[in-house]
């Protein structure tokens, strides 16, 4: 697709020289990790392509829409509604970063022993090599952890950076101050769009938000089939397109998806064999082209039916209700709906814990994996109470830290196997 | 000082055989680092002896005062308002762990990737040896990062932890946040000490700390003359003990010190030549006993003038306000000084910017030495810009990330060593 798009992309000021490199590595790792697997479900070849079409065609109609006076938004977090950015025709895209190849760059600017993810972005911002970075108007940021709070002041330098405040516990007190950051929020979208925000419009971005998160709870439900009628990878390669992908489109094509699959399990028929070991992942996002974990489990012989993380459940759990009759109806709904996902950010997080255990049971796994990304405090710090309330359960847990190298990769293998012998004995 | 106070130990359940190994290492650390410093205050004889009655005259003491009621309560951080704890004539106790002899400990909870204070607090409860830990009757943490934050989660386990809020950005909504949270803390005391909170005894709180507050900038202030009329050393020793010590005899002690280096000020005597190059630290707090950047900069030939720093100036930086005529006005004033605390923990927080500028140019520092405990993320990525700044004020700085170990001391000596060569040049 270089060729096409290269006008595209110097117009957007990006390094095409680096930007072809990083592009260049993509094709053999999808085809490695995705297309080799057996029995893909049919539906999943419009996602291939939406992936292949990442940087492309999507970027192109972003433009084309952007010319027309549509907004273009970027996030880092499922705090941050979309739903006010859907109010303003804005389009609303997740910009995390999830690839090692900008690592080295986002170091040159933020310490080395922090969260791959955020070096990562910083790194794509830096290197010019990501066209959605080059083509938002501004981005919303969040303090959703003490690596992304302090690095927004630097990525401010380089893009305008709006910051929510996201309280740290879940009082009466706590809510009224997101209230009030949902507010103000919708203020600056206002004055950065130059577009007031009505009830009505909000209400269909409502709609539109939601109707994405039922067709990923959908998506979700199916999994829960034994056998699973769809592998991990593509679960996830869905969801981290979630962030990217026109919504409407985006849902339309998760729900043929779910068509076929929910056929599939009526048909008793899946990606893995009946009594594959089955797996719940639970922890840290997973941003594209992040398939390291996923890629080792599932070449090990298990099948992953479920993420509790910002890439999985966290991010369509719950719905924002759709009985708002005014603006400030309807934002106390959506600050309402957000403060109900339990992230580790918060303190206590007891429920994050529910979660867990309600999700393992729904999808029958056998175990779970408690994945944190290096120097994610607030999710490994968390972990130790998590692990102990599944032992108590009777779920084994295995717990990995690892970052976007692929330097440990033999030796998480190591661990994998050795809990996939120890759950199947 | 060990058989003296053995029964008392082990009625607080400490381990006594570990605790004999932690105390046996600090004499000769203490003697190393302090006594063999020439020309020191004579004044220092009590603080001198105040560290070595740590854990056993003070602990006499305040054990004879919680027997007549008086609660005793410890804190983590320079946020936590003590003058409520002054107001049901409580003990504040600055519970801060500064020695790696505990970090092995806290790491069996919690990740290894740390900072080393949050690991070092918690080795050593899990540890008993500390009997300042083994005598409260309950903590207060708050969520002033992440690491913190989410270990009170798990200390709670172990010992009563109350969680304050402080919010990450300074708006007026966070203004109200943050009184409403002093308000909730009020309550609590009240609730734990079964005492009512009234104006009168608050106000005299707020009086207390006020004088200690002011005695510590004096000595501050007295750091500022050329030559220097006491070491870095020796100012950080009484900074950290100012979290132990009983505050009245802690700043009538302060005070009488202050006169005698304000006499050495007069006849220009100082612990440093004229011209010793004079250097300012910014960053995390060294909590007792961290003294191993101190003592490798004034070993290489520098003195430190100055600590930006939780065990400087943000722990005495403003004062509470002393108009106010009711309970309700007292905690407003109380919320304000804090608000008012530069601390990375807020974004964005460029006044701290203005602070470590205002701070050299008081001290007459030579330089500046940016320091980071390993993994302190708010701190860590806030360097660059604090850096930038300085070098754009034309004021050579120097960054360095340590953690308690012994390990790198040889590498920071080398760096030092280098920075002062180019300041001096």
């Amino acid at each position: 697709m270089s060729d096409a798009y290269r006008e595209m992309w110097r117009a957007l000021d990006m390094d095409l020289e680096k930007h072809d490199v990083f592009l260049g590595g993509l094709p053999g790792a999808f085809s490695e990790v995705f297309l080799q697997q057996e029995n893909r479900p049919a539906g999943m070849a419009y996602f291939d392509n939406a992936l292949a079409e990442a940087h492309g065609g999507r970027i192109k109609e972003i433009l084309e829409q952007k010319k027309t006076g549509r907004p273009v938004v970027g996030t880092f977090c499922v705090f941050v509604p979309e739903e006010l950015i859907f109010a303003v025709d804005g389009i609303s895209i997740g910009l995390c970063g999830g690839a090692q190849f900008t690592v080295p760059t986002g170091e040159q600017v933020l310490p080395r022993n922090l969260c791959p993810l955020i070096k990562s972005f910083m790194g794509f911002k830096l290197d010019r090599i990501c066209p959605y970075f080059q083509a938002v108007d501004f981005l919303i940021g969040e303090t959703t952890c003490d690596g992304k709070k302090k690095t927004w002041e630097i990525l401010n330098e380089y893009v305008p950076t709006y910051v929510m405040e996201l309280p740290q516990k879940k009082t009466e007190a706590d809510l009224t101050l997101w209230e009030g950051e949902i507010n103000r929020l919708k203020e600056e979208i206002e004055r950065r769009s130059g577009q007031a925000i009505m009830a009505e419009k909000l209400a269909a971005g409502i709609k539109r938000a939601n109707a994405r998160r039922t067709a990923l709870a959908r998506l979700y439900r199916a999994r829960q089939a034994d056998p699973a009628p769809i592998s991990g990878k593509d679960a996830l390669l869905i969801s981290q397109l979630a962030f990217f992908d026109d919504p409407e489109r985006f849902t339309s094509q998760v729900n043929s998806l779910c068509d076929e699959l929910e056929e599939r399990i009526a048909r008793g028929e899946g990606v893995a064999w009946k009594g594959t070991p089955r797996l719940l992942v639970t922890g840290t996002p997973m941003a594209l082209p992040y398939w390291k974990l996923h890629h080792l489990v599932e070449t090990a012989g298990a099948v992953i039916v479920g993420e509790e993380t910002c890439t999985g459940t966290r991010y369509f759990a719950g719905q924002v209700a759709e009985d708002g009759r005014s603006v400030d109806e309807h934002l106390k709904n959506l600050a309402r709906r957000l403060m109900a996902i339990n992230c580790a950010c918060f303190t206590p997080n007891k429920e994050r814990v529910e979660d867990i255990l309600r999700l393992a049971r729904e999808a029958k796994a056998d175990g779970v994996i408690y994945f944190s990304l290096q120097f994610c405090q607030p999710f490994s710090v968390e972990g130790r109470l998590v692990e102990k309330a599944l032992q108590e359960a009777g779920l084994p847990v295995l717990r990995l830290e690892s970052d976007y190298s692929e330097e440990d990769a033999a030796q998480l293998k190591t661990r994998i196997d050795a809990f996939l012998e120890m759950i199947t004995a």
